[in-house]
C-alpha cells in the first residue's frame, strides 16, 4: 500500500511555503496594481470564455457520467451570463476601498505618543469549497484585495472548469508583476492533501471551509490554525402582538420565497398568540398560494387546514426549501426562549410595532444579525454595506455575519514618537 | 488504575455548562451592576485580607517544601500592597465604558435600512494561568465587566491562596443577584481536566493560556474552540542613519533595563553601518554601566570591548533578562530581514528623523506594535489607551497585541426597518 500523507506531505509544505512567500510581497502591494489585477482578471474571464467554457463542459460530462443530480449539475454549469457575473464580481471588488492600511483608530495619548490602528492582511488562506466555479474567482478576489495569499481547494467535480480558472488568475498576476504564488491551487483531489494543510500552521493563518455543516465540523477538528465558520442558518420571524399584520405578511413571504435555498431564508415563524386567531389563517393561505409546505404547532393547526404537525425536529431544521415550521407563543419571552434552543444565531427577526418589544428583541437575541421589521435576506454583505463578502460567520470570533475584506485583515498598531520613555 | 478522565469528564462537562447558562445572563447585565461588583469585590478583598494573607501563607510554606526558588515564591506572594493593587485593579475596571452595546459601526443604507454594530460578550472564556494570584482577580474583573462568564485554572502552587479569592469573588456575585457560575475555577488540580474542557467547544468560546511557549502549544494543538495566543516577545530596536543617537541611547536604555523581565522589553539591537563606529563604544558603556551583557556581531566587538560573540540563537532569544544582542546591518532593509527571520512579531522600534526610513519601517515589519522614536516598552494596553489588559496577542486572528475589554467582545448586528423587502 502506497503511503498517501508521506507522497504529499513535502507537496503541501511546498505549496504552503510558497503561499507564506507571497503573502509577504502581497502586504506591501498598493492599492491601484490590486484593482488593476482585478480589471484584468475580468476582461481575461470574458475575453476567454470559449476555453473556459470547454473546460467546464468536460466537468459537466464527466459529473453527468458519474450520476449527479440536475440540481448539482446546474451549480456546477458556467454560461456566458455567469462568467460575466463573476468578472462584474471582480470589477465590484475592484471599486471598494483597500482595507488594507485603513486606520481603524487613532489618537495621541497623554504623553504625546500618536497612535494608530491600522489594518493588515492576514497572511495565508485556505480556502476550501464545493462546486460552484463563481467561487474560485470570488475568493481569490477578495483574498488578494485584502492582500491575503490563497490556496484554493475546489470541488472535485469542477476540476477542469478551477484548473482553467486558476491559469488565468496566476497569467494576469504574473502580467503585473505580482507575486505568482499568491494564488494557488491544490494540485491534487486525493483528500489527504486537506489533511496535511490543515496542521501547517506556521504558514497558513486562517482556513474558511464554505460547505455542510459536516465538512466544517471535521475541519475545526483537524485545524490547527482559526476557521471562519458557517455552520447553519436556522432564521426566526416573530410576529409580536403588535405587529403590522400586513408587514408581517410580506416580509414572511419575502423571507421564505424570494429565495428559499439559501441560509438567511426563514425556516421558523412564531407568532404571538394573541393576534394568532386572526394572522395564522391569513399566512397560512398566502404561504399555500406560494406553495409552501407548513409544519406548524397544535394550535396553529386548529386555526387553518393544511397544515402539518411539526415536530422538535421541525423546529431545528434548516430546510433551504419551500417549507417553514409556525408556532403560536405566549409572548416575546417564550419567542426568545424558543430561537435560544432551537436557532443557529444566524438571523432572527420581529415584526412589531411596540418599542420596548422591539429593544428587549433586539438585546436579548443572540445571532448575528437581529432585523427589526425587515427580512431576514437582508443579512448578507452587500445589504449591510460591506459590499463583497465571502461568507457569512456563525461564529462569535473575529469576525460575526457577513465576512467582506474588512474581516480578511488583522491590524497593527503603529506608534511615532519623539524620544518618549516608558516611567 | 482509575481512569481520571472517565471521572473527570461529568465534572468539567457541568462546570462548562454552568458558565453558559450565566454567560447567557450576563450579557444582559447592566454596567451599573457589574460595576458595583467590581467595587464590592475590590472593598472585600482590602477588607478581609487577613484571612487571604493566611491562604496565601499556606501556599508559600507548600512552595517552600517543594522547593521552589526564591523568584516563584515572590510571584506567588501576597502582601498588603498587592493587595490593595490587585482592589486598584478592579476599580480601574470598573471606571471604564462597557465594551457591551456600543457602537461600533452604523449608518442607514439607501432603502432606509439602519445597520447598528453593536458589540457583545464572547461567552465563557476559559483561562489558564500560572502562579500570580492577582491574575485570579485581574481575570474575573475584565471578563466580567466584558459580559463573559470566566473559568479560572490557575498554577497548582497557588491552590489555597485561589480558593479563597474565588470564594470571595463569587460572594459579591451573589449579594448582587449576579449569577453564581459567572466566575469559576477548576475544581481539580488534576491535568487531565484542562484536556476534557479543551474538547467542550459546545459551551467555551475562547480560551487564554497565559505562561510559557510549550504551554501555549499544547493548548493550540489540543483546543476546538480559538485560543489568543502570546507565544514570544522577541523585540527589536533598530537605530538608523538618520536617528538622533542621545535619543537612540535613551530609548534603548528604557526598553532593556526598567523592565527586563517583560514581553515588551528590546532583546536585539540592530544599528545601521554608518553611524556604527561613533555610536557602538558609546551605547556598549551604557549598557555595561547598567549591567547588562552584550552579545554582538564581529563589527560591533571591534568597535567596543566587553562584547561576547553573538551566535543565531542569540538573535532568536527572549532573554527576559538584563542580556541584548546587538549587530551592525548595512542598511534599513537588512533590518527589516533579520527582523521578519528572528522577530516574533510583538514589538519592533525604528529610531530615525528620516521620514521615508520611518515609513517604510512601520510599513514592512508585520508586527502587532511597531514603534517609530518611542521605547518598546510602550506596546501595552494602558499605554496604548485600552485601559487593563489580560494580556498581548502575538496572533492576527480576532485581537492583535494588548487585548483589553473590546477585544473581548464580539458584535451583531442590529438591523431596523419599517418593513423592506430583498429583491
Amino acid at each position: 500500500m502506497i503511503d498517501v500523507s508521506a507522497e504529499l506531505r513535502p507537496v503541501c509544505l511546498q505549496l504552503a511555503a510558497q503561499a507564506k512567500d507571497a503573502a509577504r510581497q502581497l502586504a506591501c502591494v498598493r492599492t491601484d496594481v490590486k484593482d488593476r489585477w482585478l480589471r484584468a482578471t475580468a476582461d481575461a474571464l470574458v475575453d476567454r470564455q470559449a476555453d473556459l467554457l470547454q473546460a467546464n463542459s468536460h466537468d459537466l460530462e464527466q459529473a453527468r457520467a458519474d450520476g449527479l443530480s440536475e440540481a448539482m449539475l446546474d451549480r456546477l454549469r458556467l454560461t456566458p451570463a455567469r462568467i460575466a457575473a463573476m468578472a462584474e464580481g471582480l470589477r465590484a471588488v475592484a471599486a471598494l476601498p483597500d482595507p488594507v492600511g485603513r486606520i481603524i483608530e487613532g489618537g495621541v495619548r497623554p504623553n504625546g505618543l500618536l497612535v494608530q490602528k491600522v489594518g493588515v492582511p492576514l497572511g495565508v488562506i485556505l480556502f476550501l469549497y464545493e462546486s460552484r466555479p463563481n467561487v474560485t474567482t470570488d475568493a481569490a478576489g477578495l483574498c488578494l484585495k485584502s492582500g491575503n495569499a490563497v490556496i484554493l481547494r475546489g470541488g472535485k467535480e469542477a476540476q477542469h472548469t478551477n484548473a482553467h480558472l486558476h491559469a488565468l488568475l496566476t497569467q494576469t498576476l504574473a502580467q503585473l508583476g505580482l507575486p505568482a504564488h499568491a494564488v494557488q491551487r491544490v494540485p491534487t483531489t486525493a483528500r489527504e492533501a486537506v489533511g496535511i494543510l490543515l496542521t501547517l500552521d506556521q504558514y497558513i493563518d486562517l482556513v474558511i471551509p464554505r460547505g455542510g455543516e459536516s465538512l466544517i465540523r471535521r475541519v475545526v477538528a483537524e485545524a490547527r490554525m482559526p476557521v471562519l465558520k458557517h455552520y447553519r442558518g436556522n432564521c426566526h420571524i416573530y410576529v409580536d402582538a403588535a405587529a403590522d399584520l400586513d408587514m408581517a405578511e410580506r416580509i414572511i413571504i419575502n423571507a421564505k420565497c424570494q429565495r428559499p435555498a439559501v441560509c438567511n431564508a426563514v425556516e421558523s415563524l412564531l407568532v404571538h398568540q394573541a393576534i394568532a386567531a386572526g394572522f395564522v389563517p391569513r399566512l397560512a393561505r398566502a404561504l399555500h398560494e406560494r406553495g409552501v409546505e407548513i409544519r406548524g404547532c397544535d394550535l396553529t393547526r386548529s386555526l387553518a387546514s393544511g397544515i402539518a404537525t411539526a415536530t422538535e425536529a421541525d423546529y431545528a431544521a434548516e430546510y433551504n426549501d419551500l417549507i417553514v415550521s409556525l408556532k403560536v407563543v405566549e409572548n416575546l419571552d417564550e419567542a426568545i426562549v424558543h430561537i435560544e434552543r432551537f436557532g443557529s444565531g444566524h438571523t432572527d427577526a420581529i415584526i412589531t410595532n411596540d418599542l420596548a418589544a422591539a429593544r428587549r428583541f433586539a438585546h436579548m437575541v443572540d445571532s448575528a444579525a437581529v432585523m427589526v421589521n425587515a427580512s431576514t435576506r437582508f443579512n448578507d454583505g452587500y445589504e449591510l454595506g460591506l459590499g463583497a463578502e465571502i461568507g457569512i460567520s456563525t461564529d462569535k470570533f473575529h469576525a460575526r455575519g457577513p465576512c467582506g475584506l474588512n474581516e480578511l485583515t488583522s491590524y497593527k498598531y503603529i506608534v511615532q514618537g519623539d524620544g518618549q520613555l516608558r516611567s
